[in-house]
């Protein structure tokens, strides 16, 4: 095959090398073969391409397979541990894990998202999207509610078109408007009740008041049972204002106590 | 400024995006002016490829400066959630942080450095190249020496020319063997005695066996008055074994207890 002049371009060429590592990030390993035809860049080119991957740590190879390589993970935690609000909340994070034993994470939204950007704890065990890095739908999670019900309601998305992840998860746009209006209410906490996976509850607290500029979450979840939401709502709350204050370098009142929520 | 061909070809330009994003690797935040002048690549080119690269969210632009893109996170942390030790080792470690208080590491060895590619807990505070995603000299550190000693002899690295990190730090080649063969006597498990940062006491193992091909170890950290090392060394070793075993889909007889570390 010979290349158009158009794949010639530096943009062209970016493109081919973000192809192929969109193809390893969404499969574990791929032959020279699989990525080939899967990013459509000629055999010859992608071993060009994958060759210099290697030789940057960026692309793994083993035998005959690709994956990605330890070189992407240094340099994508660098993004978030460089980040003021995520060098505030592990500490915190730390601390109500070990105090409480629920899983704590921080998050952030991303278009109509939740990204996890952080975790400490190992709850839910197996369940799509709750690992480090993963993504959720927003409204079908706790720390998107809390984040959507700070914005202008002109911005609140529409809910009908999205498959509810369980049978308890909020159904059609009228429930989630009425579930929005109760985080307004509770102070700005959001409580999913095992609608994003069975048998887990989430509690989450936007991080900061709305307009401080802070797009983040702190969510606190566990088993149904083990979860106490009154305490879990306090201490959510509490701990999100503690990361506000500790990000934004606003000093603590001797003896402050945390904002009571409301519900 | 015309580049010539050889800046044309697909590996130069793979070598100009690498650079760009290593400047934005080394410092938070860079103008198109900084970036330009570290790499050497011209202006117009660079705020192309930065262009295409914030289109694909591995670049962020704010104002006039560039930082890394949440996009690189993602990939990123996908390297070693699909790693099949860091996902046996991850509610082993939340186990001990939480049984313990003690910080548990997760660490590879890459060539002369360990990496750590999980932490749960929060010790060392502020400490250089502990956080995650962070290197230290293999030699100086517990994880390090523990998979230094189940090297061949051969292989031991000289340790004369590196600085070493604290006045507590082991000094010189002949040190270095003694605390190599003192690491085998202990049946593998390292033990980091201030020499890494003071205040801090560190004790690893290898995770499995040396020939399972696995390049990991183990570590629990705190500060030095609450690590008690005896205990520590039975627990971060029956810890490694458990990853090992769950990782290698070994199953665990009733009742099997972890191996007695010989010291």
């Amino acid at each position: 095959m010979v290349m158009s002049p158009a794949q010639d371009t530096p943009t062209a060429m970016i493109d081919r090398v973000a192809s192929l590592l969109q193809v390893l990030d969404g499969q574990h390993h791929c032959t020279l073969a699989q990525i080939s035809r899967q990013t459509r860049v000629p055999r010859s080119s992608a071993h060009r391409i994958l060759q210099r991957l290697v030789d940057l740590g960026w692309v793994e190879r083993h035998g005959f397979n690709y994956s990605l390589g330890i070189r992407m993970f240094e340099l994508g935690v660098r993004v978030v541990h460089r980040d003021q609000v995520h060098g505030a909340a592990l500490p915190v994070m730390h601390a109500l894990y070990r105090s409480t034993g629920l899983t704590a994470y921080l998050s952030v939204l991303q278009s109509t998202d939740i990204l996890h950007i952080e975790r400490v704890g190992g709850w839910p065990e197996r369940a799509a999207g709750w690992h480090l890095g993963g993504r959720q739908p927003a409204v079908h999670c706790a720390a998107g509610r809390a984040l959507i019900a700070r914005l202008d309601e002109a911005l609140w998305p529409e809910l009908a078109v999205l498959q509810p992840p369980t049978s308890r998860a909020i159904c059609g746009p009228t429930a989630l408007r009425r579930e929005l209006y109760r985080v307004r209410d509770r102070g700005g906490v959001a409580i999913d009740n095992e609608g994003c996976v069975p048998g887990t509850i989430a509690v989450a607290a936007p991080v900061g008041p709305s307009g401080a500029g802070i797009n983040a979450a702190l969510t606190l979840c566990g088993p149904a049972p083990a979860v106490q939401t009154d305490k879990a709502m306090a201490a959510v709350h509490a701990a999100a204002m503690n990361i506000w204050q500790a990000a934004a370098g606003v000093p603590r009142r001797r003896g402050q106590r945390a904002l009571a929520t409301t519900a």
